[in-house]
């Protein structure tokens, strides 16, 4: 039993993480945005659960006569839940701010959980369905999952009412669905498999742990209904042990992953570990993005087949961000493998980053990386549809992304760092301060400085240290190739490959160990067995993806205009990254199939382009709307169109 | 006021159709779907909708009692009415066999009308919501719609009983509908225009024709509801005069397209003929498929941006094929350019032959063209999901499009040929007999001979000549560049380009015209600016669309590994065509996105590959499971993967 604050505190596994309250992100990138989340976002998310009607439906539960007032989808509870999970954090964040009002909320959701210990809105009230009348789209353990991460949230940050409030709800949980329970069923969406392991960290309770394990083991063989979408959307076509990739639901997916290790973690289950390890690298090296986002299909929010990647189509909802970087997290806690961490920065820094407005008060739901067209500024006095814009809307008819964002940035200091037998181990680069305990009851205090991702240096700072070695190691991300160098205290640089930089010393306060890594951008190319950006490049530069967006282009010209050249090197230019490239022309055909014109001659010499400014995928569509896009067509007689702004080409053929 | 038996009947334009009981299509492609049409899809459909219960619902609806017994979609009359819209098609048609059952059926329909001319199972009676009061989805004026067409299909075969139910239900409509009518309103689906001015030409009746264009003006104003969808989906964004391309759901934009070219032909409104031709012509340049298929959107079956074009998420639904020939057949009509003729001549190869099995009995909903993944075979005795499937299916919980293509098959000999002031014009090309009366009254026989698209040789004979020159007018499509021959009765063949090519003589019984088409296999490249399928060319053999299917491929290889050198012509062998092509093995990596490796070398010579056999695209998945692509990646340093078909690829990046 451990009340560690922590987002994921798991019973055993190769690296542990640190206690929120001994990390402070002190500023930079995500000091920033912890800032906004915690000024802005989280009031945002009150008012809006609030003036949707989501908050009074608990009222409403409570007092009678839910039923005909209830407003909000069938899972509206959830938000609650998590924004309430997200305020929990940053009560636990040094220097958080938590809002005082949403003492009124835990104090509306526990007055609405019913004497058997169930607690939710939209069933089971006089005049509304049946309780688990409907477990594929009902989304009632998916709300009590939520519900009890909010509560383990709570034990984990001092405590608060939530915390019984969760286990009576498990404990409903486990009498109704356990092995001897009156409903043998699951849920269609995974959530209450991680929330009641950690659930049984939190308050050592086995039968929260069995309960989880039972869930897993019911899915995967067909039992819920299928809908027009197929047993693969819940991930109930195979059994999570058998599967060999992620596929259907992306959200769910995820959620379910993350159970499923969390399981495997506390019951010692190398075979269940290892088979989630498995998807996920087929999950990485097949369906996902460049951004680290995952889902290719709008129809429904779900992976796509492998390689089938379309960046103008990409969902990448930003749910999906979320759960990746929690699924990543405990996959590095129980590995130790830097992999995990490597996807996560990447998600971290191009999803998850990418959702929030910078004032923080609107978000994007889906993440395209291809925008065409302009969109219109969204209604921001209304519920937006999720997936429709170009710009990012203050809230959704379907609004999980806004507090899944708010809840992992209030937790972000969580994920920074963690100890082992060996010493301390840094997986995400932020100005911070940052305590450890080791095993052996060692403290150890750091200061990192850094203005990562703007400039590659990282020193690390000892602050506190124990008599004895120990061993510092910090991650070099695959991105940085064999181009980093670490500099030791009093030492020299040396180049470090990608992996784990470790330095072993016994260290004196003052010491400082510098991790330069290489942050000239860089040209990516991808797989051509994905199709939809055959012919095309990106750039990086260190863990940001960029992007063209046609506010930074001649007036009257939109991204899809852009043709570049990637044997020219990107240039780090005043603090953007300018590329050699191209405009063309519009060069309509009557029909766009001509016949094929034979052998290409090699691409002309760089001719008198200009040069393209890229920017942050992350900052795109701050600025009023445009058009963007991170996949961008090469230069050369394929390129279509006509070279400069002006002029058509003739003789192709133009009937269909 | 006009019974030409022909399924679209302006009242003005360039050109008139001929009738249906003067063409007699006598054998070949489409004589073999004709047969098996008749022989197996109309009773099939029969089958289907009434074991779904739809026909039942009629007989519900008179009797009493169909809410709680009501079974289907809120739109399954209307399967119904098209299927007895393709029975009179059928007894139109010349050999035709309509099936017996289905005058039981029209009876069962006009029955269940009642006294104010209101038809529909689905609102109105006790039990169930009301008339009318869910105009964006409720399909009622869409039903209206489909059963006004049938009585005219009945109208213009004899007659029949549908024939004054359709009056009484246009009457119900526009007295319902009118400028003084209760309901101000409009459909969320259109239909019912190019229905009410059909029967205006029908009946003479112009409070039909006025209705139509009641409803034209009604759309465009965001009066409709919207969806998450937005309004574009129901063409309710922007007037049908003022829209510059086709958005939204396909279907509803290619009927309502439709409706607003019978108006503009009835009213002389050369303003609105000249918007839907503009919008026509910004579609096909920019957001049709290669097939001709329309759709790129899974979501909400829609039209996609320009120029997103994804193969393996077209939806291409067989429905907004039928509909794109019906356009065009109206455009061709009004205004005798063969760029009409050429687009229906491809859809009807590639989308509408597409959709049904050899055997008539099972149907693709959507065409994909790039199929990944092999399915499991669709259940027979099941109305499968619309979209998920490689392989057809015989029908689905949404069946427009077994209907769609059941009557445009019957009555596919009245799309061949018109006349004019100056003779005949051939447009599809197909072995059959046809007559066609002139405007002043000769009586023209031709006897076309041809193994189309087998062969590109088409002799017409003819066999009944008036006496005085007229003019055959021969449509040479424009894929056949200028390799084209017309060779006049005892003459010389002369090249013919793209377009149309015209005889003008006083022909006598047995002159025979001959057209020679370049049946010679050819490459296409898609425009670069449609990003899913750059780096990719297709082949085409006349007007087919040709794809590679896994059932070709030596064993144990998917489609996906197709490399294909385009510098190298395809070729015809042995009635099947060849292309010059590698596999590549299997390859993967941790992170698919390695940094781009500079220049690349030009590609190899043509080495030591193999003839990969590419079939039509109509004939694919009729060989069970399988996959299959219609663009293909070329061959190159940028293929990807190994050559051959074993070993791997070191050396490359693979962390994310």
């Amino acid at each position: 039993m451990t009340t560690t604050m922590s987002p994921v505190v798991p019973g055993a596994g190769r690296l542990r993480p640190l206690s929120l309250a001994d990390v402070r992100i002190t500023g930079g990138f995500w000091g920033r945005r912890q800032d906004v989340n915690s000024r802005a976002t989280l009031d945002h998310c009150l008012r809006w659960t609030r003036r949707e009607g989501w908050i009074d439906n608990f009222r409403a539960a409570a007092e009678g006569g839910i039923a005909g007032r209830r407003r909000g989808r069938e899972f509206a509870d959830s938000e609650t839940y998590k924004l309430l999970e997200a305020v929990a954090w940053e009560r636990a964040r040094p220097g958080g701010a938590p809002p005082a009002a949403a003492a009124e909320v835990v104090a509306l959701v526990a007055a609405a959980q019913e004497p058997d210990g169930y607690l939710g809105t939209a069933f089971g009230h006089p005049g509304q369905p049946p309780r688990y009348s409907d477990l594929e789209w009902g989304h009632e353990l998916y709300c009590f999952g939520h519900l009890i991460q909010a509560g383990v949230a709570e034990a984990r940050s001092g405590g608060g009412p939530l915390v019984e409030v969760a286990r009576r709800a498990a404990d409903h949980v486990c009498d109704t669905f356990g092995r001897d329970g009156a409903v043998q069923g699951l849920c269609g969406h995974p959530e209450i498999e991680p929330a009641l392991v950690e659930l049984a960290r939190v308050t050592g309770e086995q039968r929260y742990l069995d309960q989880a394990a039972l869930f897993l083991d019911r899915r995967g063989h067909g039992t819920l209904r299928r809908a027009e979408f197929g047993s693969a959307y819940f991930q109930d076509d195979v059994p999570v042990r058998a599967a060999t990739v992620f596929r259907g639901h992306a959200v769910r997916a995820l959620y379910l992953a993350a159970g499923a290790v969390d399981v495997a973690v506390e019951t010692g289950d190398h075979e269940l570990l290892a088979a989630v390890v498995r998807q996920w690298e087929t999950t990485v090296a097949r369906r996902t993005y460049l951004t680290g986002g995952m889902g290719s299909h709008h129809l429904d929010e779900s992976f796509g087949e492998d390689f089938q990647l379309p960046p103008d189509r990409s969902y990448c909802e930003t749910c999906a961000g979320v759960a990746s970087v929690m699924l990543a997290w405990r996959l590095l806690l129980a590995t130790g493998q830097p992999r995990f961490a490597d996807l996560a920065e990447r998600t971290l820094f191009n999803v998850v980053a990418a959702s929030p407005a910078e004032d923080g008060r609107s978000f994007f739901y889906t993440n395209t990386l291809h925008r065409r067209t302009r969109s219109t500024v969204p209604d921001p006095e209304a519920a937006n549809p999720r997936a429709a814009s170009g710009l990012r809307a203050p809230w959704f008819a379907v609004s999980c992304c806004p507090t899944n964002v708010a809840r992992l940035l209030a937790s972000l200091g969580g994920y920074l760092a963690t100890t082992d037998g060996s010493g301390v181990q840094l997986h995400q680069y932020a100005d911070a301060e940052l305590a450890a305990a080791l095993p052996d009851g060692r403290r150890i205090g750091l200061r990192v400085a850094t203005d990562y991702p703007a400039a590659g240096e990282v020193s690390v700072r000892v602050t506190d240290a124990p008599g004895g070695a120990w061993t510092l190691t910090l991650r070099v991300p695959g991105w940085a190739g064999h181009a980093a160098r670490l500099t030791e205290p009093a030492g020299v640089g040396r180049p470090v490959g990608p992996g784990l930089a470790a330095v072993t010393r016994e260290f004196a306060v003052g010491d400082v160990v510098r991790l330069a890594l290489p942050m000239a951008p860089r040209w990516v190319a991808p797989d051509p067995r994905i199709d939809a950006v055959r012919g095309t490049v990106a750039v990086e530069r260190g863990p940001l993806v960029l992007c063209a967006e046609s506010v930074d282009l001649p007036p009257g010209h939109e991204v899809d205009a852009l043709r570049v050249d990637p044997r020219v090197p990107p240039e780090d230019a005043e603090g953007r990254v300018v590329v050699r490239a191209e405009l063309v022309g519009p060069d309509d055909h009557a029909w766009p199939y001509p016949p094929f014109e034979g052998p290409r001659a090699a691409a002309a010499p760089p001719g008198d382009g200009f040069r393209a400014v890229l920017v942050p995928y992350h900052s795109w569509a701050n600025r009023g709307p445009s058009t963007m896009r991170v996949w961008l067509p090469t230069a050369g007689p394929d390129r279509g169109g006509t070279r400069c702004v002006s002029g058509t080409e003739a003789g192709d053929a133009d009937r269909p």
